[in-house]
């Protein structure tokens, strides 16, 4: 059995996580796989998700622990081990660090979100939410454009200059700024990318603010969190959801449905799309992730396949 | 982080795998745990159980697999990945063997009733059932009790020689016969011990064959499952069962139930023993066990912190 931390899966590249979450879309299209619904269980303020998935040749189950008040311990509040398997003999393959894992798939939903989404001369983008997953969202970013400015934005500045510096380390050839005003963030981005825990719009519903930009949205996992204002959904040609149950988990989808501003034949999935070079002829998209344990479980196969191969990680004898 | 294997699990003294069920019992009297009800995932003929345990120091999460044909691919049936976390900070503390875990607990489940239910100076005992369990129950019997003669039946004669072998060579003073006949093996037994995953009473329904004698029961976990015929909880003096769903979860205590030959009242909940020394006065008496997440978390805690303590296993960069 394969062990693989933060450090390991950091190793595997950022084409190989892609291209994983490209063959999730592919598996849903086919039918191939089998997905229940995410378990949640409640532990006083904290809360555990059991995100089990199989495939023709693995399963593995996703345990993520949400422990909002892990800073008093000098711990992060989110917690992940993932645990590969092989689905014919049922034998334990790997450990890998969950959070690694879904901070790479995140980024490479993200990621192909753009690859597909957006023009390929992007030049300009902002990301709201400096947090992990804003991070993660903006490697992939780089990864798929040749961006000249990127914005950051987050309530918090430190994290923002936190973030710049990474970034600044790891992309040196672009130029970063920091905004502190979400509407003057959206102004100067061809692409806006929100990664937070917000439950109010990050900026004014104002339909000539978001006209002919792309937007995705990596945060508002729950009906009552929101990230953008209708303006979006109402402005843009397409509307793409990673997984059909976007409609009803992500309040940036669920409410403006609910509020009967958008029809629902306009919210279309995005594994169609993934099949079709350059799709959309680069019109202005929305976005909205909010990720499903198939992408963790092709992601996973995929590190664990590539760190065999290349002898990353530590073997443990099981 | 640390790793435990298999043959880390077994440098652990089996007193204190023992004491750890028997806190389990402690937290159940106190009701201070969080236990959600284990959660089945199907794939084919394939099963994936989720059980995740919290306590006020730990949160646990056991995932056992069980392939039917696993061993066409030269693989055991059952694998299983136990997940012990700091219920404080969410930091995931330890990877341990969760097959090896299950057969631990479960043998100690088994032990700790023996140390209650029978009489210190037992002398004959017989295993139905020579598998994993049966194993490991025949470990805890002889950890708890010196045995003269222990008889091993089981529908493969293969399977009992072979845990014969085995415990001749860990505790070469008993005497050990295989029992190619169960009632035979009832006869000659003070207490009978069945670990398998009959359908079917494992001898025939009569009280003179079953008067005087105790009885544990750790298969039949499921509703269509009985090991034992029904002379055996009308005869015996006492009924206790490890968690009250047993009485839903087990065909030993829900059929009777249903056919009205026994009360519900007879029924009672072994943690009420723990803390009464030699409660019984060594009465014939019928123990079914079903198991839970429970036993699993203060197990692996216990398991964990004499690991830390004596540098047993790996230690892994998390």
């Amino acid at each position: 059995m394969l062990f693989l931390n933060k450090k390991d899966i950091g190793k595997i590249g950022k084409d190989v996580i892609q291209n994983a979450v490209k063959k999730a879309y592919g598996l849903v299209l086919d039918k191939s796989y089998n997905m229940p619904d995410r378990m949640h269980v409640g532990d006083g303020q904290n809360t555990l998700l059991l995100m089990p998935c199989f495939t023709k040749e693995f399963f593995a189950t996703k345990l993520v622990s949400v422990f909002p008040n892990a800073s008093q311990f000098d711990q992060p509040a989110v917690n992940g081990v993932m645990v590969l398997s092989d689905n014919r003999s049922g034998q334990p393959l790997a450990i890998m660090d969950g959070a690694a894992i879904t901070a790479e798939r995140t980024g490479a939903v993200g990621g192909l979100g753009i690859s597909l989404l957006t023009d390929e001369n992007l030049e300009t983008a902002g990301i709201l939410g400096a947090g992990v997953q804003g991070l993660s969202q903006a490697r992939y970013l780089l990864f798929n454009r040749k961006i000249k400015k990127l914005w950051i934005g987050d309530v918090n500045s430190a994290s923002s200059e936190k973030m710049e510096a990474i970034l600044k380390k790891e992309f040196p050839w672009v130029t970063y700024g920091i905004s502190k005003n979400s509407e003057d963030l959206v102004k100067a981005s061809q692409l806006v990318i929100a990664a937070t825990t917000s439950t109010q719009p990050l900026f004014k519903n104002d339909k000539a603010l978001v006209k002919g930009k792309t937007f995705i949205s990596i945060g508002s996992f729950r009906p009552d969190m929101k990230e953008f204002p209708d303006a979006v959904i109402l402005t843009v040609d397409n509307v793409y959801v990673d997984t059909l149950f976007a409609a009803k988990e992500s309040g940036d989808i669920c409410i403006p449905l609910e509020n009967k501003i958008v029809k629902p034949e306009k919210i279309k999935a995005f594994a169609d799309l993934v099949d079709t070079p350059r799709p959309l002829e680069n019109k202005p998209s929305f976005f909205k992730s909010v990720g499903m344990a198939l992408f963790d479980l092709t992601v996973a196969s995929a590190v664990y396949e590539l760190a065999l191969k290349e002898k990353i990680g530590q073997t443990l004898d099981f």
